[in-house]
């Protein structure tokens, strides 16, 4: 069954029936014009939107529905996680090609759902609609997070010791090599991604990326960061929003990059620059972090409560305005990040 | 300049800078990772999302970028409005074709901008990327109402009675003209409207629809609605919902709906039934309520508030669970409102 030959309040109804139950401070949830939600005493109400966009984001050739599903939920998660902000409630709008198996809507929201029910998000809302073109996905998210401990990207000072959580550059080594070996999903499912199995992980973290809400939670509710922003654009442009924001520069150190060791090898063997490569590539989920280092301390505690990912220190915000990369000696200039309007 | 010269971060500095200052109670506003923001106390968070998809909520031969950018948030206000809540906030999701000019984008957002300035709404953040086809605009708005004062579409019981604001038919008469006439954007926005310049009214409430943000607001205020909906897919589907959320049937009155006037002629011109023209077209923004016979005086006191638009009374909740159409002294089944995925 199509989505044109289904209908729109049949498929509503049955997104709806597929949601994950509502948390007890959801007053109205789905299937109203808008959903009410009494945030707690004293708490701050934390809300971001990003969309998934076929052919932008994401190619239907290596992610199933329910991949998209809960990557279009993760991608904010990440968001509000980079706040130091609680998940709490989402909202979530479908553009659908009229000519999408009904049964591949019921994946994708299961994907989301799943995604959902894992990091204590309530779907309050959201809205479907016809898409002529491709299919997209935008989510909104909410989350709260106590006064005065939401962490912003302009919170960083001079010196500030930067880190960044897990490792970088395995989802863009895997996307590179499933554009060049033109796999299909199915295929790259499988044992021998583009002959080179170890990318498998990356292809996993593409496909469904882990927001790392616990981390964010821990760095706020210990003020263990001063400023925080997520990877999903690269680490070089997450380090020249956050140095931007804050009034600073930045000079990181290649060599304490904690680049996936497959993407690496990867890379390396077919000539290309590894390091640059990685802290451009994009779709890292991870999270950066300014933190002055008289709050190691604090940095300790966290590291005490989240052990998972491991958190790497990569460098420095400066007083002088340019964004520095040292390895082999020398000094160079940083490259920027992922554009989506770049042609 | 196109959107694909600017690039990514070019264009979301211009459109931040052409963003209305948001309000003192937003912490932190666009271009962070989350906006956040402090509700007031003894308030509750009311939130909504709705998406213009183009070649589906609207065509560009007769609708303008400013229109465009003015109708994502108003029909988002709309929905706001319907639950009685005060708008506070907009996060912007633009999914934008490489080819759009720069210029044509600032006038969206300033069409956008335009509205939120009216409606003391902040926009707080948002998110940009590339559309592989046409145009899509989702907005979500964030609104407050107090404890226990929302209106959800649920509430209504038998013999409450049924109230629409303004008038109905008006812009989907215009563009059926406009569809007919095959009129440009520029000749429609002048005199003669496919030869009837009397639906010009219709045209400019299709392109700037008035979110009722005043009534809704003094309909919670005064507890003078238990139900109510706005009606973005028409009349007929308006009080198909209510009713069935109510958990109600209905009765609607043919002779006491207030059709636009030059809607009315029009169709009837044509030899087309106007009154189910004017239930099933979509596109009013008008609020439909459900008011017990008992509350008159609450009623009044809204009126006596919110002068404009005028309330019309056309018809009851019934216990029976149909939907029904009283005219000419019969009974007739209601037709069903507009389907976004109807083919």
């Amino acid at each position: 069954v199509t989505v044109s030959e289904l209908g729109e309040r049949a498929l509503l109804a049955r997104v709806i029936a597929r949601l994950p139950r509502p948390a007890a401070d959801v007053l109205v949830g789905p299937g109203d014009d808008a959903a009410v939600i009494a945030p707690g005493r004293n708490s701050r109400l934390v809300v971001t939107t990003d969309a998934l966009v076929e052919g932008v984001h994401f190619s239907r050739r290596w992610c199933s529905p329910g991949d998209i599903g809960h990557k279009a939920l993760a991608v904010n998660l990440s968001d509000l996680a980079a706040m130091g902000a609680k998940p709490r409630w989402a909202l979530v709008s479908l553009a659908i090609p009229g000519a999408w198996a009904v049964s591949e809507i019921d994946a994708l929201v299961d994907g989301l759902s799943e995604a959902a029910r894992r990091f204590g998000v309530s779907v309050v809302g959201g809205n479907l609609t016809r898409s002529p073109a491709g299919l997209t996905v935008d989510v909104t998210a909410g989350g709260e997070v106590a006064s005065r401990r939401w962490i912003a990207r302009s919170g960083g000072r001079p010196g500030d010791e930067l880190w960044v959580s897990g490792t970088i550059g395995g989802p863009a080594a895997a996307l590179g090599a499933l554009v060049e070996g033109g796999r299909s999903m199915v295929e790259a499912a499988g044992e021998h991604l583009a002959g080179v199995p170890a990318l498998g992980a990356g292809l996993a973290r593409h496909r469904r990326p882990e927001p790392r809400v616990r981390l964010g939670l821990a760095l706020a509710r210990n003020r263990a960061a001063r400023a925080a922003m997520d990877l999903s654009d690269g680490l070089a442009d997450a380090v020249r929003q956050v140095a931007a924001a804050s009034g600073c520069g930045a000079t990181i150190c290649a060599s304490a990059l904690p680049i996936d060791a497959a993407a690496r090898d990867w890379w390396m063997g077919r000539g290309q620059d590894a390091v640059v490569e990685a802290l451009t590539g994009g779709d890292d989920y991870e999270l950066l972090a300014a933190v002055p280092a008289r709050w190691a301390g604090r940095l300790r505690a966290v590291r005490r409560q989240v052990a998972d990912p491991a958190l790497t220190r990569i460098g420095v915000l400066t007083r002088h305005p340019s964004i520095v990369l040292e390895r082999r000696g020398g000094r160079e200039v940083i490259p920027g990040g992922y554009e989506h309007f770049a042609s």
